[in-house]
């Protein structure tokens, strides 16, 4: 594991950091594995596609039981391949809302005619748990609950471990969405018992984007053959084809591919979950702290909040104009993201991606400069 | 566009050529284009994105009345996209198949449910246009018409406008799988009336894979609005999404779409489909010329055959080891492809990607030497 602290390096790239929920700021390294042509039948390529799938479920703790399954495509891609795999025509879901990816998993599910119900929360409150335990009480009929990780709309860590159990004890199936949490926060799917795990290349794994996948236990995937209605988004097909041939069914994305490769060689190197997550802490500890210390509050408390993405308050002081705080963090180097919040005016700053620490503490100069430049006094009144 | 003959460069890369159907040799530049990351709201970044959707309608004729909608993933992932977003679930299909891609197709149109009629010729035979005629005639209730422009499991070009007119006569709608055909060979998807065309970035216009597409005739696609039966598939949504805010639905493959620019712009520079056919015809004639001149066979006559990927009959001669001729072709940087017929033992060789003329003939000179080395005379007996 890297050490942290001021000797660590700063990230080697000219281009803006993404501090924002993805794409990310990905390592040199990475991007440079895309400089060749490989043929999707390449001994060469395959072994490598097989070294990606085989780390995957060792990472959330599957080693055994667990299979990794590809989707070309975004993240949202092996949601809805997820999501109408597991869950057959006659299933019943429930599904935790707390944001918009909880909320695109229920639009899914509705356009795939797939009976379900809903658990709402604010965008910054978990779900209730003794509630959801009710429902799945009331409602003998559910056989699948759907579950954000770490939801990206607030960067709030939803209490899987918890869920898990109340899941469980109903005999209900857990399906996660751990697309912004995967390889930086922990998660043991086996000893959880979860069905599946979606995530992408181009979260905390550090690749870039083009390429999802989806963590399967074996025998829930077994399960769903036949359960999928379209050919691109099913799991168990590719699964299948995969384990005779040893090759995607369809074109695969290789750079992006090959880029990942990369990048989980480096996210070993780095520790793996403990090393990466451990970067990520110290990349949110020095931006709420900085941040807080210039007078933003954080949406959040900080039993809440994932080191994944950080949401603040808009600041109300007068003078403060949300476009010229982006742009002027932008001629600095740094993107950030409008919030996507209907609980509250808001915007948020990513942790993730390769960035250190020492990019974060620049980040922050970077903040009190363009303070500074709208006329603004440090801190900022904490009334605001 | 670029003059043809031995003063032509050879493709700068030391890794093997892929003279397969795909994934493709591509350019230097264009891979070094993927060497930084964009945020996918940053200004610059949908500024590509816009100048890559602008130019692929114009591509086929559609400039005025055409649109591109982007697909993340495969080619296949567009195939469906378009079919399940173009007919409405009480549509009634005809499917086109004289390969493995017009059996996809109906495979996915089985699996969304949608009624379909097939006409079915062997790999090496176009579709009968009277039989067409009269099933059109025979079927009123047949609303569409899928069909391959190039097939790439034999390599053979399909008749297009003479089915457009057909189709057209017989007031259905016309759906074309152009994926190994776009920018390289000629095709007027207005002047055809044809409702939607899908391809992908990394078959003729040389960008890396990871990225299709479907340009839609405008007026066809408002009126599929609430036909697709998936969130990500839907076209609908994502052109309406990409009308409203001007960017993808879900994260794009960022690093794919900036290739894809680089290489739009060097399908340009090149003399767009004209220059680009040019040198995929030069290098198919080199090709067959020269296999043929060593004793090969085509399948298919001169006439059906289209530029892009070349069929061969496996020769009989005692001696011939088609792994050892892969293999050894393999050493010597060049990878081609097994066959994937049902009417006849066969391999096949693609003329597209970033190869020129010269590299056409440093393949062949390699499949000579790879003949000698298993101790086979040239030309093949005939008979073979």
């Amino acid at each position: 594991m890297t050490p942290l602290g001021p000797g660590e390096p700063r990230t080697e790239t000219s281009d803006p950091l993404l501090l924002t929920p993805g794409p990310l700021t990905t390592s040199r390294s990475v991007k440079e594995a895309m400089l060749h042509d490989w043929g999707s039948r390449d001994a060469n390529f395959l072994a490598i596609n097989r070294r990606v799938l085989a780390a995957l479920p060792r990472i959330v703790g599957g080693a055994e039981d667990y299979v990794a399954v590809p989707m070309q495509g975004s993240g949202t891609f092996a949601i809805e391949a997820m999501l109408t795999t597991f869950v057959p025509p006659a299933g019943h879901v429930l599904v935790l809302v707390n944001g918009a990816y909880g909320s695109r998993a229920r639009r899914i599910l509705e356009i795939a005619g797939r009976r379900l119900t809903v658990h709402e929360t604010p965008e910054d409150t978990p779900p209730d748990l003794a509630a959801v335990s009710h429902l799945l009480r009331d409602r003998p009929d559910i056989t699948h609950v759907f579950a954000v990780h770490c939801e990206t709309t607030s960067g709030i860590l939803n209490p899987i471990a918890d869920l898990a159990a109340i899941v469980s004890a109903h005999r209900c199936r857990l399906l996660v969405d751990a697309m912004s949490s995967f390889g930086a926060l922990p998660l043991d799917a086996a000893a959880l018992g979860l069905d599946a795990v979606a995530a992408s290349s181009n979260k905390c794994l550090e690749g870039v984007p083009g390429l999802a996948f989806v963590v399967c236990r074996r025998e829930a995937l077994a399960a769903a053959r036949g359960n999928a209605t379209t050919l691109v988004l099913d799991l168990h097909d590719q699964w299948q084809a995969m384990e005779r041939t040893g090759q995607f069914r369809f074109t695969p994305p290789i750079h992006v591919i090959v880029a990942f490769h990369q990048a989980l060689e480096e996210f070993h190197a780095e520790g793996s979950v403990a090393g990466r997550g451990a970067r990520y802490r110290e990349n949110a500890r020095i931006l709420v702290d900085g941040m807080r210390a210039l007078g933003f509050r954080t949406l959040l408390p900080d039993a809440l909040q994932a080191p994944i993405i950080v949401t603040f308050h808009m600041p109300k002081a007068p003078g403060f104009v949300f476009q010229r705080f982006y742009d002027g963090l932008k001629e600095r180097g740094f993107i950030i993201y409008p919030g996507k919040l209907t609980v509250a005016d808001s915007f948020r700053i990513g942790c993730i991606g390769r960035l250190y620490p020492n990019d974060m503490r620049a980040a922050i100069t970077a903040v009190r400069e363009v303070l500074a430049d709208m006329g603004l006094a440090v801190p900022l009144p904490l009334a605001a």
